[in-house]
């Protein structure tokens, strides 16, 4: 096979898969090549299958409250291994989309692992599995020779995301001690589980795993979960998860881990005192690293920093045509950041002036429960950069459709500069509030202030509400706290 | 008691407590008459305890479905008495927060009828109720003469509500005929109910009971239920409700209802086609009527139109110093329209220059399951209205939020004016999408378009991605679809 293509992505996930259907929009004659399988991590192994496992815990835990709700009955018992199955399900039905998504914008998606061999060149040499499946053509995909081939390419979007990053107290067997990848298709749940790392990762699996009965220990090396969220989020966090019955340790770190027949025994160090912790299983959720190995990068002469390819604000690489998104660039690690990323890269492939990536106002969002959304800057964060900070907060306990739902742990926090009531940070712990950050980051987009979104009638009852009276709390006008 | 205040506010609902609250904000002498419960209809018999009802009935939902999500158990019960209960425990706490913020903000409660005998004298009668219990007076509680006192009042604020609107072809006798007054509180559920009136009160009705096992018939007299909203809604809604069981005869109108021994006999006449449904109880849910009676508005000169107290934009009255708000005024019967015009009366009366109050774009909300959420015009209004209209629909089946959920049923539908992508409606239902409005409302007041709603990073997955999606498709570019 010798083909040529106006665009050539390498990786399928959300980076990957909206950068080659944006490019098949516009006309480019364009290819995809994918290793493993397409949507990539998150529609595989992240975001799409935690969020269907997530809300298996959700009704569980609504079933822990059977009596506050007037429900009865005898012998109780919740399948994960169902869960899990449903999990896959849906991770199915999505990749499902993607592959229609990609033929109907024509976009040619050739099975195996990409490499550059020259700032247009890009060998593809057949994944293991394919070879081992003896199919190497289907509908829009193009056949791989078993040797391998060369595709030409005006210009390549690498997109081959992030993995697990490794810890090297705590080796990870896919056994004992696992990583999220390990995590994702568990169908067996041990009795207690200790998650290194509260971030969001972690903190997501800890809420399944304590909904469906494991005993959950965190242990986070920072002296707080969710580290990266402003100071009040994490409080509120940690208060919600020991009311939960897990266990957290922050500032606390693992020294070593320790295999027992049944189970393992951990070693944490927290405040110079020493502690063994025995569990079942071992989770590592410190966060992930690009994968910028096996890439052709170094031949071709793309730079790598630190954090991973070093892009501009554009994704443009080292190397005239040569583009790269998504967590491989080491940016930020979020599903619709990568998409962003595409559109912008693509966009600016194509002459079309996009607007250049700014990352902090991005949306941040976790979905255990109560669940967190952020952008902007954290309340410490605002006053470090010198701004005149006004706050505004509004508690859920005061909202009318939280009190309803029986869900009133949480909060909306505004950073708001003084001057003009223009927001820097908005940062939510509480129900829904993933679904109430749309709102927050069109009014940052429109250049709204405060005095807009406490103006701006909103549905009664409900969450929404939470963000007008935090808007008129930080005018010191709130008509409901 | 002769006493003297800047405002009285007549009726505490969130039109009237909201006044009352903004005005003692802003330092004015305030009193709020109220002769029944503090928080009017919406906190003690409508929007809040249907909500709390909603969330029990959401949950039995998920039993229902409990194989899917690898639940199982013996002989499950749903108790409708603790779910009534609990939202009898909601309500007593929403009303408790009103409580504290009147006093909070200075703000007098006068329990009695209050009657206008001037533009400038408020009278106010002991409530039946206040004096069978003996008790006039309490903490922050003016005590009010048996016989009644008059107080002095340089402004009137009337937000008195409205009640169900009656039918005569069905008198409500409380017992196997009710409205929506009945319904909030009935313990006993029967085994079947006609529920006449396919609004948002009579489909909220219809989604709790249908989930307790009710049969459900809905009956509507215009072609299709929630007929305020645009078409594709009423369509999707009225599909999800036959798959929940429900029987819908739309375009039907009741003609009379008979009692039997152990229920009623409703008839309905269908395009010329008579017909009887057995049931065990009708609700009437055509609407409400504002409650204008032995208010003194004749003798004071006060106008009433057909919809309710005639009002300006500022919500003046035709009686100098005499304001109306809320249901009273039947502009729109909604809580959040009605607080929002007690802020614009308070500040009109303070000389505020407040914002005149608009209404087309006010957010509407249902919260049956399917939820429906709307704001503007209708994809039929518009074009009536000779726009030049383009529509970008997103269905909720490629969301993978949704997907995750299982709550694949929806759609969010964006009516835009071709020229500048100006949103002129939009219509969305499905899981959550009340907490999704408030966008749309803040891209509408701030002036945005389907260009900067299709700019802005969405979280990925989250129900919101819809409408980024949706605008996208107005500008022919959808992604994921």
């Amino acid at each position: 096979m010798e083909s040529s293509y106006d665009l050539v992505v390498i990786g399928s996930g959300p980076g990957g898969y909206v950068a080659a259907i944006r490019a098949g929009q516009l006309g480019l004659k364009t290819a995809i090549v994918e290793r493993e399988a397409l949507g990539g991590a998150c529609l595989n192994w992240g975001c799409i299958p935690t969020k269907a496992l997530l809300k298996n815990a959700e009704i569980v835990s609504y079933v822990r409250r059977a009596e506050e709700f007037g429900l009865s009955f005898d012998g109780f018992r919740a399948d994960y291994s169902v869960a899990m199955a449903r999990s896959r399900r849906v991770v199915e039905r999505n990749t499902r989309g993607v592959r229609f998504l990609l033929r109907k914008n024509n976009v040619e998606h050739i099975q195996g692992t990409g490499r550059l061999v020259g700032s247009n060149r890009v060998a593809v040499e057949p994944s293991q599995s394919e070879l081992g499946r003896g199919s190497l053509a289907g509908p829009n995909r193009v056949a791989v020779e078993p040797e391998g081939a060369v595709v030409e390419a005006k210009n390549v979007i690498i997109a081959t995301g992030a993995r697990p990053r490794a810890v090297p107290a705590l080796p990870v067997d896919g056994n004992r001690i696992i990583s999220s990848r390990e995590s994702i298709v568990l169908t067996d749940l041990p009795s207690s589980m200790v998650i290194v790392g509260g971030g969001a990762i972690g903190v997501e699996f800890a809420y399944i795993y304590a909904m469906y009965g494991v005993e959950v220990t965190i242990v986070e090396l920072l002296p707080r979960l969710v580290p990266n969220e402003d100071e009040d989020i994490s409080t509120q966090l940690e208060r919600s998860f020991r009311g939960l019955g897990m266990k957290v340790l922050t500032g606390a770190a693992v020294t070593g881990v320790r295999n027992r027949p049944d189970g393992v025994t951990v070693s944490v160090e927290q405040g110079g005192a020493a502690q063994s912790i025995d569990a079942g299983m071992v989770l590592v959720a410190v966060g992930v690293q690009p994968n910028v190995e096996d890439l052709g990068l170094e031949g071709v002469g793309v730079a790598v920093d630190r954090a991973g390819i070093a892009v501009d604000e554009f994704l443009a690489t080292s190397v005239p045509g040569v583009y790269a998104i998504g967590d491989v660039t080491g940016k930020m690690p979020l599903a619709h950041v990568a998409s962003a990323q595409a559109v912008t890269a693509v966009e600016h492939i194509m002459g079309m002036e996009p607007q250049p990536m700014e990352y902090v106002n991005m949306p941040r969002t976790t979905y255990c429960n109560p669940q967190i959304a952020s952008f902007g800057l954290t309340e410490a964060q605002a006053r470090e950069q010198g701004y005149d900070v006004n706050v505004g907060v509004f508690n859920a306990m005061a909202n009318g459709k939280a009190l309803a739902m029986g869900e009133t742990e949480g909060m909306v926090k505004l950073v708001v500069d003084s001057r003009y009531g223009e927001l820097l940070g908005g940062h939510m712990i509480g129900p829904e509030v993933t679904e109430l950050l749309g709102e927050l980051s069109m009014t940052r987009m429109l250049e709204g202030t405060t005095l807009e979104l406490g103006w701006t009638v909103h549905p009664h009852p409900s969450l929404s509400e939470m963000l007008k009276e935090a808007a008129l709390s930080a005018q010191g006008r709130a008509v409901h706290s």
